[in-house]
């Protein structure tokens, strides 16, 4: 695992622990948490066509990357808790 | 960028444009790809108990591992191609 | 079909064609908002346990109508453009 | 609400009861089980272009046909679990 990846794993525990999130941080729920922020990161392109999507407005950029972030950190929370990543 | 995350986005342009397949893959229709690969993810576990996902058998592992590099190739095919990392 | 369905679909037509929403409304952008839609509702459960997803507070129970009804509609129109119901 | 829904509902309940199904059938997987659906009828349509997904091929437009009936079974179920419709 890169080094990056297990930075943001270790974060996340924390951040977890921190609130008490372990009783609901089942592999199952996170799946759903997962799939739905994949939708919203789809949800920004949905009406877009295919070359308006290739070339975003800064503003959409900018909520892409944020959806990309979240997709990234329930796909790594998923990982941790069914693969012991 | 990680260097792991960045051999991945190499090695998949390289598959993309051996394939030619940089046509099809506007953010638009990745992002749908990615949301279609997680819901495979949540299938899954949908039935199983919250408790029942926590300790998979290692065939269903196995399938939630194949789950995970799905998303996880085409959440940097995404990134790749609207924020360019 | 089923005479509200069909009322449904015509309401959703003119609602569209008012908009001049035709030109976004493919099956392929519809399929999207759907999947979008039905994530949205997900998102209502899936940190709530299952039993207390069978017994809703009337605040959560409301919005699930709200997201159960804006998967019908899109779930007409998918059927209206693809299958000529 | 149309006596087709009511008809689907009670067929839906019977289908379930016979198997034994109950429960499974909690509002949070059913919901789970409604957005997979979705992502696979999207499944049919994200490679296409949005005018190829007007004018689908036979065989497409059957499959297109199955999933959007499979939505609407999982819809049915989870508006029959949330919403005592």
């Amino acid at each position: 695992m890169s080094s990056e990846l297990a930075e943001i794993r270790d974060s996340l525990r924390a951040f977890a622990a921190e609130r008490d999130w372990e009783q609901f941080h089942s592999p199952k729920n996170l799946a759903s948490a997962l799939t739905v922020e994949a939708a919203e990161l789809l949800e920004q392109f949905q009406w877009l066509t295919e070359e308006q999507s290739r070339t975003l407005a800064d503003e959409v950029r900018a909520r892409v990357a944020e959806g990309i972030a979240d997709v990234l950190l329930y796909l790594v929370r998923v990982a941790d808790h069914s693969m012991s990543i």
